[in-house]
């Protein structure tokens, strides 16, 4: 490594760590139907090894993300299950995801429900899961609320703000030690008039309602069409509010496609804002780099893989960027030098580099080759194809 | 009925049908679950007997849209059945709407599909649809195809045009006397990177190559934000080219609400774009006007009801625009007058004057009010609750 | 006044005032070019005159807003010109507004300039505008800033931030007695990569860090496609941070078109939220309504007295929610019946009671046409004509 | 050049050229104002002097866009002139742009004007704009029309739609020889409610009606967001009626940003699609290639540069795809490995092989860095600086 743009590089990927959803490994669709596949997780030890496969492979993924309702199917009594498990498959229990959406009792909310029994069954669930996250050591305890409304006039929004700060604050008590809450923002769906927390100024407010371990989640996903993220990113970062990421790639809406398949440059910028604001400051933020994706077409395994090298490769872009010279063209508004700065970064092919710190690390040269060659992917295919031929559901 | 206004309402009334679709009434919901409702229909003979009740109460929805794969499951072995049902309830078949999304064979497209033994089977069960549709004596086959791709480059996308077009081709062949074939666009969902039809003048292009009988069908949620509809609306009659419209609300994305539920304005606009193109022609377009929204939230039966009577307001709002005067303004580039013309028809309360219609019409003169008194919402709740508690389908 | 419904709308239109854009009666047009009016204001005393004529036709337009480098040429020593008019018109200066956008010392931005001395420059020039303010006896002072950047990497996001917070602290310390900042945002144009102050978070943030009497600014056009406007309005009242608006329509990006006029339903909500606060708190919210329109088509008069009377009009249906009931159907998720009490509303045509409220006052019923019959924009395209034929732009 | 890579960069290399447009070196800027470049062009030799200078820095482009109300302002009489220019600066005239939108006539329309005068006067125009065609051997006349209306019921869309057909078959008929009519649309801007060629789709119908040699026209700037604009240069490839690009990039609306600089993925896939059509097809189609931005921040020059560099570019990337390994992954529909293909070549850096290409034909290795050395830019802002500093316009 006698290059600077290497040794660059190499820091970075030796820093660099992302995690895995344990739902990007199930069936997943539409509303329209799902596409199932023989190979797709059916259980948490299903999901467990697939993860521990992608960790394997990549060497950057060890932990998991949880989906308390989907995982932990016991609640806290499934505690012991995912230990044994994350010591089994070597990847440990990541950020723990609560569900006040999926239940019937939830059609009208959760924090934000009109009815008092339902805020505090959901209030409940919360605790569980800081309960749960506790248990498994687990930092992050991530937020997603699908609160809100279909009409005009239904919900009473400022009512509904309330509640959600009342909730989170009382589940921010719960917390110990280190853990944070994250509190993910989505513009819409599934609630198509309003949604209760919409935008990163919505989280913002209710995090900082909540307590000063409350940070904000960024889905990249959850943005309207045109929005900057990169700069929601960078304001968050100047106010200490930015717990992680949930990432995927899209052209419409909330599409879940696989990060990167899209806009590329996009998650270039949004590392580059994060790499120069530890430069600038010299502070390290303690950001959790998610995947949060629906690979509804794509293999599972493969989905994941790919994912994972291509998230690194625009990391490693992402810190070639001579921040000095930036910094420098910025002040002097110099536009078509400090763009170049940034291009130049992103064009530069930073495979091989890669590849040598794979090696160099006893990790094989191309991740998504050696599953293909592990055979891991027909094997599962075999082994769960019954079980996953089951359950189909359809539209109406 | 001295009135010119009140004449003008009354001979809208009077011409305007439109047609219920029989998923309306079954539980449906988003990609995150369903919010079962237990008066949802659950059989296509619910679904008959919700229709009627529709009809019953606001005496406009003389037919029922039906699907193949749900309506009729065992293909045109259930023709018999429907004949009975329609004779039973007073309601008639109205567009027959093939599905080729749903069937894990479809993953990767239908008519696009680059596997010759799935588009030959999506083109067999287009062909079943066409003869159920003439055995019920329908004249419209509704065609949306889900067709496309989620990430770049993994599709041929002029390969697929060709498909498509071959097969509305060989579909359209099949056709007797009046049928026709409403060719749907949409562009995005569940397709997420490219939709093979995904817009109007793609539509268009396909239908043209179909043959004469094959006109394009609007549906109001599958646009562009902010693209204009009435325009679209107004340049397929200019081509002779609008089949009919599939009616919904939204936001954001195809969020199937209820119509004018979100902006009222526009289905006025559109309905306007069809009556001035009558009186400025004097010809009368053959236009399916067709509900097709997803009714998660609201009560099935209200919904549909309720977005009846919107309908009908709308459409008589824009009965009142005074064409002359319009069309003069217009030609004058009297920007201020010509706008007010449509405004003040908007500003309109016609709510009195529909009314009155309804009553002489022997019809109840608040429909959603009278299906409340009806107590027909409690009784199917009651008959329908145990079948609807089983199915319930989650995310991942 | 016999009828509950008209006590409403009576005291919502005694209540209503909204104050008029000075550039509104100015030849404006887009970045293709200007289409110049003959009537159009060239001068103060031009604006001063035309919404003289638009306060005496409508009743409702006490003040006007004021451009500080338009319409105060010579800085403070204008303000004796301003305060002549002002007397000699029966008008009052409202908010005042600086310009930190048009000058070619912004080029890279004003308070969030790279450049020392220009943000001082622009410093400077909202120093003068507080005081102009003082001494107009004006209590908002508007702030949109248009600094933002181009192109990727060529600004600093978080140390414009930074400036921004400053320069706004620096301002509100020159603010006396009830003076107020107003801080609008705006997501793009005519930056077209990032706006320093690109959403209603922002604006909160950088409000907030300025001081107590600094409020958010809410201009309808300036939000994504698919925002929900009153959503963000609700959030404001309810974080005390609602300052005023800005009102105009749009189908696209920010077009400046009429209030209402694509989108009326939607300018409804917004008042709705506003008074169902009032409703639930008891509390009268200080909110600035003000008009900001580029009537590049319309003719200036016309379409000014067009939106009061629009804006009067959706301000009254907004009246005729029935709280009670709606406040009684949210908290029973009674979905229908909620909405239907928003439609209700909606549908109802007030213009008869604004007329008779009109009549009672001394104003003309319909004040578009008394400003026909009246002769005032003959009067004025005649006098102005010569001046008005000179300055033609063009785009390149 | 051993290499299979280099052989098909340099291959695309020595095909692709772009033509350079006259009003992209003189100073523009938005509605609120132009930033006032001390160099930007100020009459027509200037545009040609910096076209050439472009073109002997990049060798790639030999022709230049011309603006017939700008740069041809005594119309047919100004031709001499032009062939005098070309001859001394050694770039020829490109494609011809007639303005039927800047003129005050043009207020309500100019083919689509209710008022026939002015409908004349536009075919009057676009006649001239034929004819000096002819005169400068110049294929293309680019028609852009800016009709459209800002309010609904203010225009008749339909009628509009006839006279535009009218027009442009009238226009048609003019044609030479190898002449073409390319056709552009635009969602919005400057009209805001409806403009009467708003998408491809209505391009192309026009175009269809006009004659064969009338083609469609795609500004990557004017589409919806979302839209997938390389699947309708697939189409319009497949339909034949693709004529050209005016190529520019954008986050929101019609930004007029740099090319790739907001999303170069996007454009990699436009050039993707049309290799991937020669390949399939053997056929060449005929397509313009032309700049058209808006540098109202970046200098001129190094904008254009700049611009041409980063086509060329992603143009090289786009001949680096593998066509026979792709078209087999989708026949299979191998998803992974079909999008890994274009992944590949997006991600590999061709910046060393169009060095090399450069050199050989005796280009400035990096024309950016030669422009900047050249001194040209200094040179341009000292002479022209005296007439730059006159014409500041402003919103209002």
């Amino acid at each position: 490594m006698p290059d600077e743009k290497e040794r660059r590089v190499w820091n970075a990927l030796n820093s660099f760590r992302i995690e895995l959803p344990s739902w990007g490994f199930a069936n997943t669709g539409t509303r329209f139907g799902k596409f199932l596949q023989p190979g797709a997780a059916t259980c948490v030890q299903d999901k467990f090894a697939d993860a521990a496969q992608v960790h394997h492979l990549t060497g950057v993924c060890p932990t998991i993300a949880l989906h308390v309702l989907w995982d932990l199917q016991n609640g806290e009594s499934s505690v012991a299950e995912i230990l044994s498990l994350a010591t089994t498959y070597g990847v440990r229990p990541g950020s723990i995801n609560p569900n006040t959406f999926q239940d019937q009792e939830y059609k009208y909310g959760s924090l934000g429900n009109p009815d008092q029994a339902v805020r505090n069954r959901a209030l409940d669930h919360l605790a569980d899961s800081v309960q749960i996250a506790k248990r498994l050591e687990s930092r992050d305890i991530s937020l997603w609320f699908a609160d809100g409304s279909n009409y005009p006039g239904t919900a009473n929004i400022r009512q509904r703000k309330q509640w959600l700060a009342e909730g989170l604050r009382a589940t921010h008590q719960k917390l110990k030690d280190k853990q944070r809450l994250l509190v993910e923002y989505k513009p819409f769906e599934p609630c198509f008039y309003h949604t209760d927390i919409a935008d990163w100024g919505m989280s913002l407010l209710l995090a900082r309602a909540a307590g000063e371990r409350a940070k904000v989640l960024v889905d990249t996903g959850h943005h309207y069409a045109g929005q900057n993220i990169e700069q929601i990113v960078a304001w968050l970062l100047s106010e200490n509010m930015l717990g992680g990421f949930h990432f995927n790639d899209r052209r419409y809406a909330d599409d879940d496609l696989t990060i990167g398949s899209i806009d590329p440059y996009q998650v270039f910028r949004i590392f580059h804002e994060i790499a120069f604001f530890e430069f600038e400051t010299g502070e390290e933020p303690d950001i959790a780099y998610m995947i949060d994706q629906s690979h509804n077409i794509k293999g599972k395994m493969e989905a994941m893989v790919q994912t994972v090298m291509t998230a690194q490769e625009l990391f490693a872009k992402a810190a070639l960027v001579d921040h000095e010279f930036l910094q420098k063209a910025q002040s002097k508004a110099d536009v078509i030098n400090a763009e170049e700065c940034l291009r130049d970064a992103f064009a530069t092919d930073v495979r091989p580099i890669i590849e040598a710190w794979r090696k160099s690390n006893g990790l094989p040269v191309n991740p998504l080759q050696a599953l293909h060659e592990s055979g891991y992917v027909s094997q599962i295919s075999r082994d769960r194809a019954e079980k996953n031929s089951a359950a189909i559901s359809s539209y109406a």
